[in-house]
């Protein structure tokens, strides 16, 4: 599809490892921009489309080792592909504000550089698939690794919240791994610090939904008053 | 997986048009080579192992546009990997002869060369999930487009006989892009000569097997009298 300069809206993505807070806080900020008149497409990863969807569920089922990690990294950036084409991109084309909780940040952090496929391949990618169709704003909601596991605990064993590629799968790979993706999101927020703001998820809601709205509001200045 | 000088097996691919006979010349060379007491491996893509074939699935469903072109070969390639993970490697390590109805180069044909995602992306892909890991022998069964639809003019509307990314969405396209795919079969032989063995599929069956024969006993000598 077109290029970014073809569409009016915004695309912001959310990342963070498992209980971070994230649907809470897109919800917020949703609420938010929604007063504000704007639209708003509230979307996630995997799935987002009915194509990525149902691609999602082939990640999801089976044993933990059902796919090879490149095989998982495919069918993830196969879902991503019809989750830009079908709805990300049209919404931005309609002059939405289109907020995904997980992008393509969980594949480079769960599977590139904290998983063993390494970041190469997962760059390669993302150069295919996504190119410049990349979030404006992404959002890394920070936690220690025991506190987001701790607030999670609530929803193991619950698949449907399993946010990439089969959280419970990552989760049972213990907290070393944890915090290899939670330096994973911290690494490339440094890389790429004019899209991404990093914010410290450890407080309640109303105090990280706070920090947050004054954060994006640093950052992109038009936002709330459209 | 280990790079191919791990494994004593092996590995063939036929290609070309539908119609041109691959499943039959197929059959008759496995039944031939497993009388020479080799073990044969029939395989097909897209498919071939259990998590390839619901990715088979997946592509095969629903409209024609379902998946734009790059989703297709995402796809197409995580059913690859999977293959190649799960059936292919594995027989070539116990010594098997694997032949498969359909491989990587039916992707550059169809989607790449004679479709609208263009070589460079087939390419990387190809890179990043086959490398090293290809057939050792490929036989492109080459038929005039249209001896080739009138064969198998018989097995339209049978989706179960849909080769690549459901041939009835492709055969739909007519025979100008038929006429493309065959070209890009044969631009593919020319650029890799040693891998490459076109077979002219329009005689009968007898002698299309006598030909086939003849020339593979050429480029692999040892393979008939094991």
């Amino acid at each position: 599809m077109d290029a970014p300069d073809a569409w009016t809206g915004l695309f912001i993505s959310f990342e963070g490892g498992d209980g971070a807070g994230k649907t809470t806080q897109i919800t917020r900020l949703a609420e938010i921009l929604r007063a504000e008149g704007r639209e708003v497409v509230l979307t996630r990863e995997p799935g987002g489309s009915e194509g990525a969807e149902a691609i999602r569920k082939l990640i999801l089922e089976g044993d933990a080792d059902r796919w090879s990690p490149l095989a998982e990294a495919l069918l993830m950036y196969a879902a991503r592909e019809d989750h830009l084409e079908r709805t990300i991109i049209p919404a931005l084309h309609r002059g939405a504000v289109v907020i995904t909780d997980r992008f393509a940040d969980s594949t480079m952090a769960y599977q590139g550089l904290a998983g063993s496929l390494g970041e190469e391949t997962v760059s390669t990618l993302y150069k295919l698939v996504v190119g410049e169709r990349g979030p404006d704003l992404t959002i890394i909601l920070d936690i220690p690794v025991e506190e987001g596991l701790k607030r999670a605990g609530h929803r193991a064993g619950d698949k449907k919240n399993a946010g990439h590629g089969g959280e419970q799968r990552f989760e049972s790979k213990g907290t070393a791994y944890q915090e290899e993706v939670r330096q994973a999101f911290l690494e490339i927020a440094r890389r790429e610090p004019e899209r991404c703001l990093v914010v410290d998820a450890r407080g309640d809601e109303e105090s990280v939904a706070a920090q947050l709205r004054k954060a994006v509001e640093a950052r992109l200045p038009g936002l709330f008053s459209a």
